[in-house]
């Protein structure tokens, strides 16, 4: 059981599903789901949607579909794609169960056991537990304040031959940072003309806070990357919501043609019902009236969160503040163990994750990562007090 | 690239995407999709619960939801489960995107490259690809009219060690049978006390015909299994529709644990929208409602097909008459080729799936598949005389 107990070594090692257990006492204050806001969802577009629907497209929802997705969505979203600078016409775009689950067919793709996988570290624990289900050797390569460190990045290739590298290059999941231009050229630069293939997951690319953040927030895929293997994944989770259950990849054909068998064996298609009403949520023109009012909503989040955290959290504490995204992520000195601050604060009454679920190698452990997307958001700034307290108690500890 | 190199040599042998393509031409009869039909969807139904459904519960089904599925459903699904005779008090439910997903996970949980697994031959072609994925070797059991062969699976079992045995004991696709109870007897004594997974997927269960075909189609899992390790899979898909992409596994409580564990890394969820539409299906008690409708149409379609073949097959041809489900099975003499009556139908306007499709080991194709559940009702008789002619034919030129 090969896939089995590198899964389960890893995920039992996180956090993670003992934090999602407090997180739902009605007293916490959690900045640990990395998940939209409850409040925000598209309820009423969406029941308009299903009550306007053309009765033969109702029944279509009900039926299996194509293995690639609904066709008609399949062309609005290329076209959204295409406004976006995406190569659409070269490459093949494919509707996928959540973009987990692209992740994984690519990882069925190309991983054989043993094969080298880089990704950022820190990175999304989604993706570090497909690696590690296809028994990948995953090494970290160090992210920075602007973007993947490239240097760190250069070394490793000058010795070792990465079958994949897998980046987040907008609002980052956990690390809340995005890519520099000089960053993105730079690492398409280095891969140029290597046999590895580069894996763009871009799931919080429509939430960025400012014309700046947005500019910047250009998919690597729309740039210049001749001589690059790239697969571009995307989400609906952050758009419209994740109980849609619905991501994309745009690959080039050969790739594409493989995943395609590939699904067909995994869930034969994704569900239809979901992407009709997707289909419709952007050709009805919702699609960018719902990012206006939420990137709107997440912005003031993170003006509040950003004032708590420089109200409380002591000198020894620091972050780089997001320009897009729902994370916060704070590096504490470097002796601390996030684990010890979350006990702490989860007594007094606020969760987070902590850094260690998301360092593909389950090492460092002086981060942290705040969520500020789906909490009340009258109490950040007492559940910003509290981790802080927690912190500056440990300093005093070991001081 | 092992997961793919298997799985792509398998689909590729099959006809089934050709077949598809040409299943979509306007003026062919098509007997290929193993579908619901489109007419019976419960889109009213559905347009109902979504109108009327509290809002938290709306906002909710946009959200993520927990891995094993949105917890209301899986109550609502017990009590239901429970009323087959199921064990829900002793096994764990998981809700999966499709029952398809639930052998996947299997897979992953217990197949490694080179395991045995056993399947009827015929099986279910899904079901096949999954064990080829897993690089199982995969060893096809004879099925009769009225279940496995039992004296068969003996013999193998005296011998050789399988990890897992794959059944479809309820209105079997491809071969539309139903197990007698005497086989169901035998296949759990032979299994007793035996190191094997005995995996009942039960897709159909709900789609009998008749009084006594209900009664014999009570689950494996509901009779007494001691000493039998037992997985049993169900499926949403023939019950609401295949677009919910939701089905669900029973499982004893450490398969179930670590089955949960595989999913997060799979895709986090099943579609929690869907879910949400599901349990309140069940709760208003649309579920019964809706059955009692379709089993009177596919019961009705069934007596149409058993007809025309009676009228038009030549006596070389055989099956058995299904007593639920939506297929029938056509055994033709030994020596001919369904790939050369295949192409003789489509040319003449009727198009089916050809025996060698569900064959584990893709070898023998004297066989057919019809689908009575997806095309016009009116076609039937003009579809079957399409196809008896196109093997009529080829008796002639082989006499």
């Amino acid at each position: 059981m090969p896939f089995f107990s590198q899964t389960v070594q890893h995920i039992r090692s996180s956090e993670i599903r003992d934090l999602m257990k407090l997180a739902t006492r009605p007293d916490i204050i959690s900045f640990a789901g990395g998940m939209p806001n409850n409040d925000l969802f598209p309820v009423a577009e969406v029941d308009d949607i299903i009550l306007n629907m053309n009765p033969d497209i109702k029944k279509m929802a009900f039926q299996y579909g194509p293995t690639s997705g609904y066709p008609p969505l399949l062309e609005t979203l290329k076209k959204y794609l295409k406004s976006k600078g995406l190569p659409v016409d070269t490459h093949r775009l494919m509707i996928t169960t959540g973009s987990l689950q692209a992740i994984n067919i690519l990882g069925m793709e190309f991983i054989d056991p043993g094969d080298l996988v880089l990704t950022e570290n820190p990175s999304f624990i989604g993706g570090i537990a497909v690696f590690k289900a296809f028994q990948a050797n995953i090494k970290g390569v160090p992210l920075q304040h602007d973007g993947i460190d490239t240097e760190a990045l250069e070394q490793i290739l000058e010795t070792e031959q990465p079958k994949l590298l897998y980046v987040i290059p907008n609002f980052h999941n956990p690390a809340g940072i995005i890519y520099s231009m000089e960053k993105r050229k730079k690492l398409l630069e280095l891969l140029k003309d290597k046999d590895i293939l580069l894996l763009e997951d871009d799931a919080y690319n429509e939430l960025y806070f400012s014309e700046k953040a947005r500019q910047l927030s250009k998919p690597l895929m729309a740039m210049n990357h001749d001589g690059v293997t790239m697969v571009y994944t995307g989400s609906f989770s952050k758009i419209l919501g994740p109980g849609f259950r619905l991501g994309w990849m745009l690959a080039p054909p050969d790739i594409y043609e493989k995943a395609q068998i590939i699904k067909q064996g995994i869930d034969a298609c994704s569900p239809n019902f979901t992407q009709v009403i997707a289909n419709e949520f952007m050709k009805k023109g919702y699609l960018e009236q719902y990012l206006n009012k939420i990137r709107k909503e997440y912005a003031g989040r993170k003006q509040l969160m950003q004032k708590s955290l420089k109200k409380y959290m002591p000198e020894e504490v620091t972050w780089t503040e997001p320009e897009g995204g729902f994370y916060f992520w704070l590096k504490l000195p470097q002796h601390m163990n996030a684990t010890e601050i979350l006990k702490e604060s989860v007594e007094k009454g606020a969760v987070f994750v902590t850094g260690k679920t998301f360092d593909p190698e389950a090492k460092r452990n002086n981060y942290i990562r705040l969520a500020f997307s789906n909490m009340n958001k009258n109490d950040i700034d007492k559940g910003i007090q509290i981790i802080s307290n927690a912190i500056k108690k440990n300093i005093l500890v070991h001081s």
